[in-house]
């Protein structure tokens, strides 16, 4: 399984009732070291669920002993109790494996508000029984994170001597800052705390942070990296690096692909931008404008939405010296029409939007989806 | 008619192709003074039509003869030729109506790229019947500006011894810095053009720029104050200009009511900030948020959603210490569950949003609309 593919872990997935489907619910990873060290990146959003409270303390001096994860509830927004249902699960966790309970992270997904009384109780017996079902197989763990995720989503990468694991769970409210993700990646390479923490920002910087689905910032978002060191083998950084953002990529891809009700995976390239910043800019706001992911989904080459898009940023550009591409047709050439719009096939599911700003030589890529009705109507009939 | 309701205006629409259904498209306003003193505002889009590029010179001199409308093409990224097309316009209104072209107005609205020589011939031809049209009672100018509108926007208020009337055009793209919205409003009363401008953007400031229906800024934006000075009085300047916000607050209500597929009109009051501007970035945040427009087309009161956005803004607040009431319903206190969801009714289409953020005594509403399948289907299946 993938976050035991590295060596010196264990996972698994039970089910403890805060699904109302009955399905797998609590997670426990577990790092058996030699290594314990870790790093975490958080949701910007002010609005912090109760998990992430606790977990931004415990990682602070770069042990990570384990982390504890529950689909079923966002614990966020229920005030001091909620908070101290987090910090009893983590004290439940380190009794039962022997370690402090100020190393167990937290993490929790669902619907803002929950977190009673039930909540917190089927919670700690999740723990307890997901503790008891730890095995090197990984035990399903990524099947308990799920919420409205129609597959589990993992990825694993070899290096020389060394590996890297991840699972992740996020099908709404995805957008930087992360999304509603949570996402547990594990390594077996030798690294310190703050190696760790320096690959995982890096990591996460171009791939997570550059997948907006819908806008959302989420509560909840957490993006954890576990340090076993078993394999005894230090990395070569930037190839560890390498194979942290491919791992994080492929992720980031799998989390489009299962967005609530896309039916098209838009991919937005920027090219030709001053900075790196204003290329992001740009991507972010087409990728957050409803007409144009309204057009995508009618399968309407509406290159209008794009520029009207790309106005209101503060990137540098000429309007009127604007390229755009849509799945490699030149639909604008310097801000006016080029080839008819009836030459642009939008049928295939992977969507490429291509935008020249001539305005320098940095580059982004943001991933988006289209806006359909089954993204209303996920949004309108699921509380989450 | 709205516009022609003050002293000194003469207004008409005309069917000119422009539209395929054959419906009015062409509307002319033409201010008979003795006063010809005017104000505009823009689009903030830094992709401006050229309407809006040839309009924002011709305003500078603070003289405005006449505008010239036109729905069925928005005569935006259609290149030189298409600033021509404005330019020709605005001579060939100027020439039959004997001022100059530099004192004609011109707006356009429709679809993104659209100003071919078959639009400028049409334009053309509209221009010059609708001047031969003109007529004190308006002509039917307000229905030559509609687009996806379904019913025509209207204003009057009568001062003590003035009028002011007012005209609007919007339905999709209704977002700040204006929306795709065109305005055009008239007065008799006696104002200079620097009285009017400041009037004016204080007028829009607090109604057409709060309204974001769907966060999308238009490319074409243009509200217009015409000033006739017909009646002789000099008004008072609160007066005036408390006038002048109850008819943009009354066609900015109207445009809500009517934005593409909504099923409700959601109004969100921020109180007890710290400055009216977190107040409106709080409302804003909440207005652009797909999930919390979701839950409410799904009569969802999902606060969790609005918590989730505020927490996304710089405004001064504490997420754990923050009241929402929806409907009036009080369902969040101190960032904790207040009353149970299911004693709210969000079955009406007004639907009031109240958020308290106990930091100040600044307050601001902003006007949004929930996001609907008619939504994405209107602006899937219509190119605008």
């Amino acid at each position: 399984m993938s976050v035991t593919a590295p060596q010196g872990f264990e996972a698994a997935g039970v089910a403890a009732g805060l699904k109302s489907t009955g399905k797998p619910d609590v997670a426990v990873v577990v790092n058996r070291g030699p290594l314990k060290a870790g790093a975490a990146v958080f949701t910007s959003n002010r609005a912090k669920a109760n998990p992430i409270l606790w977990s931004q303390e415990a990682i602070k001096d770069g042990t990570v002993e384990a982390i504890v994860l529950n689909s079923g509830g966002a614990n966020c927004f229920t005030g001091s109790f909620g908070f101290q249902t987090t910090h009893q699960t983590a004290e439940r966790a380190a009794e039962l494996l022997g370690v402090s309970a100020g190393d167990v992270l937290v993490c929790s997904t669902g619907l803002i508000g929950t977190g009673d009384e039930t909540f917190r109780a089927r919670v700690l017996a999740g723990t307890e029984a997901a503790i008891a079902a730890l095995s090197p197989d990984g035990g399903g763990a990524e099947l308990a994170i799920m919420t409205t995720d129609t597959v589990p989503k993992t990825s694993v990468f070899h290096g020389d001597g060394w590996t890297i694991g991840g699972m992740a769970k996020g099908a709404g409210m995805l957008a930087p800052g992360l999304a509603t993700m949570l996402v547990v990646l594990t390594t077996d390479a030798v690294l310190t705390s703050e190696e760790a923490d320096a690959h995982l920002r890096a990591a996460t910087r171009v791939s997570f942070d550059r997948l907006d689905s819908d806008g959302c910032m989420s509560t909840n978002d957490q993006v954890s990296l576990l340090v076993s060191g078993a394999s005894g083998t230090t990395p070569d950084g930037d190839a560890f690096r390498a194979g942290l953002v491919q791992v994080c990529a492929d992720l980031a891809v799998q989390l489009q692909a299962d967005a609530e009700g896309a039916s098209h995976s838009i991919t937005i390239e920027v090219v030709h931008a001053a900075t790196e910043e204003d290329a992001v800019e740009v991507g972010r706001a087409v990728a957050r404008n409803n007409l144009f992911k309204a057009a995508i989904f009618g399968n309407d080459p509406n290159w209008g939405r794009v520029l009207a898009a790309i106005g209101t940023t503060s990137a540098a550009f000429d309007p009127y010296d604007v390229d755009v591409w849509m799945n490699g047709v030149r639909v604008c050439t310097a801000g006016g029409p080029d080839r008819p719009r009836e030459e642009v096939d939008l049928t295939p599911k992977e969507t490429d939007v291509r935008i020249d700003l001539r305005a320098g030589d940095a580059t982004a890529t943001i991933r988006t989806n289209d806006l359909t009705h089954d993204y209303v109507h996920e949004n309108s009939a699921y509380s989450s």
